[in-house]
């Protein structure tokens, strides 16, 4: 562009544009502001300083702390002000890596194993792990929690010579990732995986201590051993509040990109 | 695992389980196959057939169904049965693709501008996009369909010399990445992504024509040029109930893998 093009066109005024649209714009931009840690102390600005900043109304301002509240993400208290409530904990889409390996530095994962043994699978989980009809796997439930908080809720099926000796494993401290390759004597290669976003059943919201609902993050998740076997078909139920998944893409290419010029450094598990 | 050690652990039986528990793990193999349109007649089998095949009774299919009914997979109808009732589009994660090229195979994307001009970022935009303070941004809002049903809410933040020529560009069929890259004359690089699931404020639903409270998948993705320059900060909402997102993750390193042997051919955009 040439400077002559410049101002051109008009700034956009907020006048222009519904309420409700300003306030999404600026939660959005919040919701990463707390997440990131941006407000050392846990206190939100005010909203007049927040108003300044944005360049629009406390109305708008209190709006958009009311959407990032109903996400849990903030309270609001009379007095107090606003102040950072909920944690949100990244799962990187970087690297294979279980529950306890990838959030060591925010604290403790221990695992409720609510229901484990041998299943005939349906047809659905043999082909899945390439195996023949009616051969046996190993079907292990947990919930999954991170400094005594419900995290996740985990159904994993597992080829039977690897998920049968876990009966006699720790499952409540250990990752099934780290427990699988110390059994096959081989690390994990790669897996498939696959996001969406559900809302909870009353049961499944009872069992994680949310809302009925609530927003879950869902990840399927298929790991291979190095060797390329299939071994390990998990479905997991992330509460949406408290996990936030991050990677990188790459424009060129099937292979997604490791983080280049562009990207921070230190980014590999955020 | 040697021979002698099979049948040490004995077969979990239904009766040990509460039904809600095993509703779950049905619903998850379910959805599974609607979503990969294992059902190629858009009928699911009756109760009878998918107890039999899940080997469970009636009463915990019903459930099945019931769950994955409420996220609007199927519908259910007397004297008609059980019917694939939407269609989940597949987003890959492996590459940095725009919506119509990722879904070119399923449909036409339209795009409606909801919002487009230039503004005064608040400092959390420019830092992102590496821009001194005050420097103007071009700030584009669309609602993207496709084949006419409500997909996303994107909320796009632009360096103003590649976004001010958008003001001449049909944005209503074209990607802003495609026409990014014919501005600036070089390919897209890498982008940062974020994943997270929330819950539609009202506002929101209704303007992706979706239920208060609906699970959003929501995207923050931040796109560099090739020679490393962040241009395109976005903040995308999809409608959970018609994005899933799918990639592959490596066990070693950083990068993410491309498809091993382990990986279903033609999966890229899956």
């Amino acid at each position: 562009m040439d400077g002559g093009q410049r101002h051109r066109v008009p700034l956009l005024t907020d006048a222009a544009r519904r309420r409700a649209d300003r306030a999404r714009q600026i939660a959005d931009l919040l919701r990463r502001q707390v997440m990131e840690r941006h407000f050392d102390s846990g206190h939100l600005p005010l909203e007049t300083a927040l108003a300044r900043e944005f360049g629009t109304s406390r109305n708008t301002i209190r709006d958009a702390l009311d959407l990032i509240r109903e996400e849990g993400l903030i309270d609001r208290c009379p007095g107090v002000g606003t102040t950072v409530a909920g944690e949100k904990y990244p799962h990187g889409l970087h690297r294979l890596l279980g529950l306890a390996e990838t959030l060591r530095e925010h604290g403790e994962v221990a695992n409720e194993v609510r229901t484990m043994g041998l299943i005939r699978p349906p047809a659905a989980v043999s082909a899945r792990l390439r195996l023949p009809a009616g051969e046996p796997v190993v079907y292990v439930e947990r919930l999954r929690r991170l400094n005594g908080l419900p995290l996740s809720l985990d159904l994993t099926y597992l080829v039977r010579e690897l998920g049968e000796p876990l009966f006699q494993a720790d499952l409540t401290r250990n990752d099934i990732f780290v427990l699988l390759e110390r059994i096959a004597g081989q690390p994990l290669g790669t897996a498939e995986l696959t996001v969406e976003a559900v809302n909870a059943d009353a049961h499944t919201a009872a069992v994680l201590d949310a809302a009925r609902g609530a927003a879950l993050l869902m990840v399927e998740r298929l790991a291979h051993l190095s060797d390329g076997r299939p071994v390990d078909l998990e479905f997991i139920r992330f509460r949406g509040d408290r996990i936030t998944m991050s990677g990188h893409l790459r424009r060129t290419g099937d292979a997604p990109a490791s983080p280049g010029p562009a990207g921070p450094a230190g980014e590999e598990d955020r």
